[in-house]
């Protein structure tokens, strides 16, 4: 349920000048796709197999909870992973510009080759970058690393933002449920419910990321369609 | 339930050199990593609320469907959109080195000044940099916008690895409930081989990342606990 064409971005900060959308932005989106889409189908599911909506509301609470915790603390830790990466990966490149100063020239050197500069510039800039042990150090991390210092206030604030857009997005379709009398009509107004939030939030997902925005609407309402579909199957056969 | 921390190096493909794990071990642990915590966490929730095992496994089923298509059909979907991303960009950054030049010679300068390197140095980099235009280009696709350049067969083949091992870890904790006559046993077995799971899991999970091993092992198997401690105390909540 993760979303590699949004979690990059957020993590590489290079790409920040084609993409305007925020971290914030991003977490929501990433909590709101799964939540609207998992939930969803499992009560589809559900409704399928069982007589009784309000074992389609237990179960299908249970799993926003379950979700919600799993995707936050879940970020959390891992945000909290890459703080410690980071920190252990540039201790280890101030160990090695100290003792193996050679080597990790001849790293800089590379690096500027596969650039394409020349023997002569790379000469001159080999030694302007490695005269300043912080300023290679920090040349390393970014270059041959591709690692960029990671904010440790990120990793709590993305774990809240992303389980309560999960919360959010999994207590749409469920609402459907409280107010009919039946599974069967239930899911009736939950797929439509759904599919409408589904549609409008893959319009807004793709302007964002700059993709186009009907073909997003109609991937993102797409997803839950199957993913719902194939539940309802699953649960009806096994029932049955 | 995606972990930045791992979907990172598998796109940066810079940090290649100190990781070692393949962007398909990844992907088996970004689907097991939620795959034993979810379907998991919903089944013992249910425990708590019903009488049935039978109900118990089918909605553990509806979900691991619900789940294993959300994640791989979702993931897919984005890496295709990374691909076009990526395209888009390159497109875009051979337009705006031949109509303006001046700009982006400007911001390969801006580039190597924030390197770094001298004044003089820079002059020369430059000029050699902006010789050859799919050079220049591609200089800018990776030290500007920090994007390299995507395997379009390796959207599907994610898609694939992730939503398979989502559905082997959500089919693991849903096991004991097969053997089980009553889902107060389900769940003690359930909890019990998913606990053990977990830990073996975590502790291989931050092996791979060079992360410690016993506090991964930890961290991994209270995500698993929290979510479904919590799961079935709301579940029980509603349904007394």
């Amino acid at each position: 349920m993760n979303d590699p064409a949004l979690v990059e971005p957020h993590l590489g900060s290079h790409a920040e000048h084609h993409l305007s959308s925020s971290a914030m932005l991003q977490d929501i989106v990433i909590g709101l796709s799964d939540g609207l889409t998992v939930p969803f189908a499992l009560a589809a599911g559900l409704s399928g197999a069982v007589d009784s909506s309000a074992l389609v509301i237990t179960a299908g609470l249970a799993e926003i909870v379950a979700g919600s915790i799993a995707m936050g603390l879940g970020g959390y830790l891992a945000g909290r992973t890459e703080v410690e990466h980071y920190a252990a990966e540039l201790a280890r490149e101030h160990r090695e510009v100290q003792e193996l100063p050679h080597v990790e020239r001849a790293e800089v050197d590379e690096l500027l080759a596969e650039m394409g500069l020349s023997e002569t510039t790379r000469a001159a800039a080999v030694a302007e970058l490695t005269s300043d042990p912080e300023q290679w150090v920090r040349f390393m991390m970014k270059y041959e690393l591709g690692l960029e210092e990671p904010d440790p206030r990120q990793a709590p604030k993305s774990a809240f933002t992303i389980s309560t857009a999960y919360a959010v997005g999994g207590l749409i379709p469920l609402t459907a449920y409280f107010f009919t009398a039946t599974p069967t009509e239930g899911l009736a107004w939950s797929a439509a419910i759904t599919l409408v939030c589904l549609l409008v939030f893959g319009y807004f997902k793709s302007r964002m990321t700059g993709q186009p925005a009907v073909a997003g609407a109609l991937k993102m309402a797409f997803v839950g369609a199957l993913a719902a579909s194939a539940a309802f199957g699953v649960a009806r056969l096994i029932t049955q």
